[in-house]
């Protein structure tokens, strides 16, 4: 942890006016984030905004285009939410991500680079937390505007409170937030429960075509480049997609594999505990965490799932680190 | 509300000992709120088991199956949870099911049958959190055993945390069983996160097959006997199946039509609250819920469809109440 609540709220008192900053494809917690504090600027009675994110896809647009500054407005103090580093921030912003004075993020590989004030704090699951105690540390009333944004960013950051990055607090937020009159449940049939018409179709080929190899423990699901094209599908459609093949009981490594337009192949894999897929996407020139980690790999989808096969029998018989 | 958990406590104080009850086709709360409060029970001192319900299934026979009670042993003071009336108690449980002296449940059109005491609190989105609060009340530890069969309950109640019927009380709730060190992810990711080889298959024969009515949106998904059969799906596997046409965008009323063994035809109705289920279920001889609702109809499914349709589009054109 780096820096305090209390230390920050403090800070935030004495700003007069500032800009916030989000990430390159924006999700729900630097968006939430961004809005709910920008709220929380302006009960204080400062000038505030959210910069505007040209990549914002219309799942999480009304978190912070409300807010976008008018022309020709000049921010003085820069504050980037639940961004790890500068280059994390979105690439519009331009110079501004070179003068950030405020750094609020969950991120424990975040080594601060706030001119004035790192608020880094690694175990909260969402940067909307420490937001949400920010606001009780200024004292502020939470209102259902600042309640939905803070909600959006924690229950998309777990997966709507269901992942192990979940913790009490988290919950604890939750009820603050729910507490203001927010529908919590019309929020989440929005984001948890309903797949737009390209995402029906995107999953209906995957379930289609999806590949069982070494008993029923590894499953590959392919998106075909004309499987993408003919559903029209975007970013939003394919959030989290990666995760389907290893939902099949008994599947222990799932992969996700994306043909590129170069006519390479993109690789999501997903595991349990029992295999380790930085292992794996390592041997394939990529890498990543314990449980999700990706590669990009020069060949076609058929010889990438040799080339998988092939290493995740290798880390089966322990054959790497 | 009916009965008051203070109250309710200092009755539990006075039981010697115990049989909890749980209701028929038992899910997640019924379960988990039987184990829980037979650990307190047993906490407090007194002889506490669950009877068994032989309808179980492997999802949640864990919460109840270590508090089965022994042969010919004789219950004295029965419980029943979760059971909105005496007909919902699993039928093994047999002249059990009439002589219930406390019912602990969450169902506001329970009337209470207890001979003793009825707590009967309606706002409540699952029963397990009424059990959470008699722990609390009997000022017991919360154990991380009894917080596993509270969370699943209310987990299970809720579809994650992710239902309307989610209160601030139930996130307090889950914040305090995570607190006890309980792995809620590797839970949630049993019961949310893993789709059995038979659900798989039924839901690639869903998606596949789902027809679209009304400009996209009514849809209707068909489960065969033949698909039920050939994939050996129980209730595990269809578990909130019925959910799935509805989640896709634009649909408001999504039917799930499931042939049964004499031809007849299961209908079971989610929708959006842009049309009444119920309205629509009441003109084929069934009834529900305003967004969930069912009828069976003696016909095959593609009259099944012919009728859906003609009522859906009388509730669209308001010519039902």
């Amino acid at each position: 942890m780096i820096g305090s609540v209390a230390h920050t709220a403090e800070l935030l008192r004495s700003v007069d006016q500032a800009v916030i900053l989000t990430h390159r494809r924006p999700d729900g917690d630097t968006a939430g984030s961004a809005g709910a504090l920008c709220l929380a600027l302006r009960a204080l009675g400062k000038q505030a905004y959210v910069a505007e994110n040209p990549e914002i896809t219309r799942r999480y647009a009304g978190l912070i285009a409300p807010y976008y500054p008018p022309e020709n407005w000049t921010p003085q103090y820069v504050i980037a939410v639940d961004c790890a580093a500068p280059d994390m921030i979105f690439s519009a912003a331009g110079e501004l991500a070179q003068r950030v004075d405020m750094v609020i993020d969950h991120h424990a590989s975040n080594t601060g680079f706030g001119r004035q004030n790192d608020l880094v704090i690694g175990w909260r699951a969402s940067c909307a937390e420490i937001v949400h105690d920010l606001i009780a540390a200024l004292e502020l009333e939470l209102t259902v505007d600042m309640a939905r944004g803070i909600y959006v960013g924690a229950s998309t950051d777990t997966g709507c409170f269901k992942y192990s990055n979940t913790t009490p607090e988290t919950h604890l937020v939750a009820a603050h937030c729910l507490r203001t009159g927010l529908d919590g449940g019309e929020i989440n049939r929005a984001l948890f429960e309903t797949k737009s018409r390209a995402r029906y179709a995107i999953e209906r080929m995957m379930f289609s075509d999806m590949q069982f190899y070494m008993d029923g423990k590894v499953a590959v699901a392919v998106i075909t480049r004309e499987a993408k094209e003919s559903t029209g599908a975007d970013w939003d459609d394919l959030d989290a997609i990666a995760g389907i093949p290893r939902q099949i009981e008994g599947v222990e490594a799932g992969f996700t594999l994306t043909e590129l337009k170069d006519g390479s192949t993109k690789i999501s894999a997903r595991t349990t505990k029992e295999v380790d897929a930085a292992a794996i996407c390592g041997q394939l020139g990529g890498g990543g965490h314990v449980r999700a980690a990706g590669a990009t790999v020069d060949c076609d989808t058929q010889e990438a799932i040799r080339r998988i096969l092939a290493a995740t029998e290798r880390v089966y018989r322990g054959e790497t680190a």
